[in-house]
């Protein structure tokens, strides 16, 4: 069974250590999962291939998810909660919405270069809710993994919204940027690969200029 | 071992009618791997998956793809014909970069719909790419295949280069350009399905949604 550590208010002293410890071995054990569904895909994927993966034995995967499905699911919660806790930052901006839109933006692109492994789940989320074969328990819970994304994709669609009202973006149809703007960032976690040294700054600086193309769009001011 | 039908003209009348007909089971085979790839990933998809999928036996699959490599790296492979016969006619538009791009974005919007299981293969190859432990003579193969893709995507550098010189387009970086523009629309083939009784009409109106969304950017024009 999985268990997270307890808020520390609530555990004894002598009892933390042991927590500690234990919670680092589970992040361990998502890390190398993450890494093996993104280089094999989801149904390719064996506890062997993740307990191999950290040089354990299987054992110690099970120890702390008792399947695969409970092993996938906890990855794919674990990228939502990345980006939902980039975005707050984010939305609480009381400025125009083109700089609401530009944070979300940008702290989704540090995301997809920080946790790549774990975001790269995300499509395979998608294409086993669509094309998979769960169990009606699983099913439930790929039914809330679904939820948590369209919560996430919301908060693009409120500050379009809000960006047609304050005039600050120009946008037709809110779903249709929503897509589109997810999808040229998403990509970042097809192409990015980290350069020897690469440190935050040079993330910072590489997500700002790819936030500011997406943005700004490809085309030249009209002249008249 | 595969045989695609000869040129007409070097094909005796005679023997015709069985050559097209299998390179109609050929093709045949081809969708229902591609789709199969898309379902599941490449590692989990096997010989078997591709012949149940057909309703047909092993030996048919084998008859026409002598392993799992050499069928996926066709469905790799027409993925890129697709893209490249869609980007010629774009390309040889005699007007602005702008024209250009719209074309070439429109026409890969439209290979993101329409040829929807085989594109998804593209992501599926560079992950092969990069993590899959191929033997040497695929391996060979699969640069090639990279090598397809990279002048594929040099259209879009050469566009956004001629662009800056003739003062339609807008492209600090030629190469985030393309990555971002063709992440946006490689995102389709994830999140696109059809609707009832859509047709090619539908398609070419919501393609070119898409890539004005995409090409015109999200920010409402500066006043002064």
């Amino acid at each position: 069974m999985s268990t997270d550590p307890l808020p520390a208010d609530r555990v004894p002293m002598t009892a933390l250590p042991q927590a500690r410890q234990s919670h680092a071995r589970r992040e361990e054990v998502l890390a190398a999962a993450a890494e093996c569904f993104m280089r094999r895909g989801y149904e390719a994927t064996s506890m062997d291939d993740v307990a191999d993966a950290l040089g354990a034995t299987k054992g110690r995967v099970y120890h702390h998810f008792p399947s695969k499905p409970d092993l996938f699911f906890e990855v794919y919660r674990r990228a939502m909660e990345i980006l939902m806790q980039g975005a707050a930052p984010a939305m609480a901006d009381a400025g125009t919405a083109e700089r609401r839109l530009f944070g979300l933006a940008k702290a989704h692109t540090l995301a997809m270069m920080e946790s790549q492994t774990f975001q790269r789940s995300l499509t395979l989320g998608v294409d086993l809710y669509r094309f998979g074969s769960p169990s009606d328990e699983h099913k439930v819970v790929l039914e809330d993994l679904m939820r948590l994304r369209f919560t996430y994709e919301d908060l693009f669609r409120k500050v379009f919204a809000e960006g047609q009202a304050d005039g600050s973006l120009k946008v037709p149809d809110p779903s249709l940027a929503m897509r589109t703007i997810l999808g040229a960032l998403n990509w970042v976690a097809v192409w990015y690969s980290p350069r020897p040294g690469e440190d935050r700054p040079h993330r910072d600086k590489l997500a700002e200029q790819i936030v500011e193309t997406v943005l700004g769009g490809y085309l030249a001011p009209r002249s008249g």
